[in-house]
């Protein structure tokens, strides 16, 4: 699973591997790293977490990384109990078990993450990105249990996407597919620009920042008593934007319509692909409930085409959203 | 494999499978199906043909199949010969073995075609619809041999896609995965309708008859000079506009511009799915070209993600085009 298997040193992690009851998951952001100790049933038995960015150098950060670790394998008896570890973090290949740089961390190039913990830890390591992590999450302790086919949608500060094809995560041919946050929903001259270089992807319009994008520029189209007028608008959030919707605010209403509109639209298109049972939402966005799914699963009906009707199930993650993420990318360790 | 599989007779097919030889291929179209017998190089050893039409009766229709097919089969030895055939027809499922619900054919309904074959030749048989089928035949003996991730584009009537990820056709969760046909390119209200029920679909901008569409829509808004002026409207082929393009007619090459700009712009948003190494693209239209592809792989370059830059090549199939359906089918019959 490495980049460079020569390199990779196995303390007999053979042995009993399926006698040993947890694994480790690694929620890796620009900011924090979460470490969790988890078990098959997706308890959380023990957490620890250290500081990404105050780690220039990426074998510090492992080292600290261990030392942080130790006092939760304590609690459930030690490495030997953990039978791997899965990390979720920003452009992580699956395949090649290498973080590729990753913008919003501090490691240029390429990190082979997988290799470096692998060798400070003794157990089989895998490392993914945070959508794909989410979509193994879904499956393995989600309401995604069971399920062969499905899209999981991550709407936090972007769209990320796991897609899961015959009960497996789709890495493609690089260890990167799964990028439809990316695919653009306007074509047109009036895409929004995004941070990939180009125009009109959906993460411009059905993330946190999409949101509050709308938000600013429904704002300034419009002359409707808003009490999100009361804002600066560059600092209005998604957060806000739900605040108002709950108080009726009409103009709150109508970003939330115009997001489920788009993404519901976006989602019939994805169906096409793989013929999912069911869409997972996960992320902060998803707070917004009913103001969101509602115009989501609306346009999704009306979209789908019909060899498709009544087929996928859009459903929102039932996870924890503080431990989903250290859940999801735990999932991987079982593998 | 069967909807019913109680109802299955199997004649002992299970002895030296691996040692058969042959496979048997079935082209289904609404007007005609072509039957081949195929070796593991993609030679097709022996061929037949019957008139779908003719048989309102699947019955009827299956064992004229057999009738027509014992001569092509004494060519090889006989059906001990046959390791196993692979349909590919309408609306054909991967899961069931059926074809469902297929508007060009004369059996209404859900249609066993698969038990019914199996019944009558005693070999396992296999079903999905032509796209898929012509993915593996790429795959098994086609520009595609040796690859795990890529998508097949068919340009025909219509469009069709067979999806490949790590080595299998994506089939999803109903057996009907891959129609990217059908995914919406002009979400606006421009978009031209569809005979899925819908507006906008890359069928209508991408197939053979999205081309006589174009080529009509140009000629009605410009006053250009074009040889496409002498016929009448209604009749324009893509035929027509090719030919007119290697006369060198600018209406006909803006309209193959425009065609292949679309179609490179939409493999572009589809890399986001699986990240393929290829896209296979097949049919009729692919005879234009250069016409088609250039435009194709520059507005795909153009549109690409960052991520995926110079990794998937485009390439047209290589396969006889009139042996290509039969030789796609019968690599579902290797499975």
């Amino acid at each position: 699973m490495c980049g460079n298997k020569s390199n990779v040193k196995i303390y007999g992690i053979m042995e009993n591997e399926a006698e040993k009851p947890y694994v480790i998951g690694l929620d890796m952001g620009g900011t924090n790293s979460i470490f969790g100790i988890v078990d098959q049933r997706g308890t959380i038995k023990a957490q620890t977490a250290i500081k990404t960015k105050a780690y220039p150098d990426v074998h510090d950060y492992v080292a600290a990384a261990v030392e942080a670790l130790q006092p939760a394998l304590d609690v459930i008896g030690g490495i030997e109990q953990v039978r791997g570890m899965g990390i979720g973090a920003p452009n992580g290949n699956f395949y090649t078990g290498n973080i590729e740089h990753a913008a919003n961390l501090a490691w240029p190039g390429v990190v082979p993450i997988a290799q470096l913990f692998q060798e400070a830890l003794g157990i089989p390591v895998r490392v993914t990105n945070d959508a794909n992590a989410a979509a193994m999450g879904e499956m393995t302790y989600g309401v995604a249990r069971g399920m062969k086919n499905f899209i999981m949608i991550t709407l936090g500060t972007g769209v990320g996407s796991g897609i899961v094809v015959d009960g497996k995560v789709v890495y493609g041919s690089d260890g990167f597919a799964g990028e439809l946050g990316h695919l653009v929903v306007d074509h047109t001259s009036e895409g929004r620009s995004c941070g990939c270089g180009r125009s009109g992807c959906l993460e411009t319009y059905c993330s946190a920042t999409g949101v509050a994008r709308t938000a600013r520029e429904m704002l300034e189209k419009s002359t409707l008593p808003s009490k999100l007028r009361e804002l600066n608008p560059a600092e209005i959030t998604s957060f806000d934007v739900f605040q108002a919707a709950e108080a009726g605010d009409a103009v709150a209403l109508e970003i939330f319509e115009f997001t489920g509109k788009l993404l519901g639209t976006a989602c019939a298109d994805f169906a096409t692909f793989n013929s999912p049972e069911a869409f997972v939402f996960f992320g902060g966005l998803t707070k917004a409930g009913d103001y969101l799914m509602e115009p989501l699963r609306k346009a999704y009906d009306e979209n789908i085409l019909s060899l498709y009707k009544n087929k996928a199930k859009l459903l929102v993650s039932a996870l924890n959203g503080s431990e989903a993420a250290v859940l999801g990318a735990s999932a991987l360790g079982w593998e």
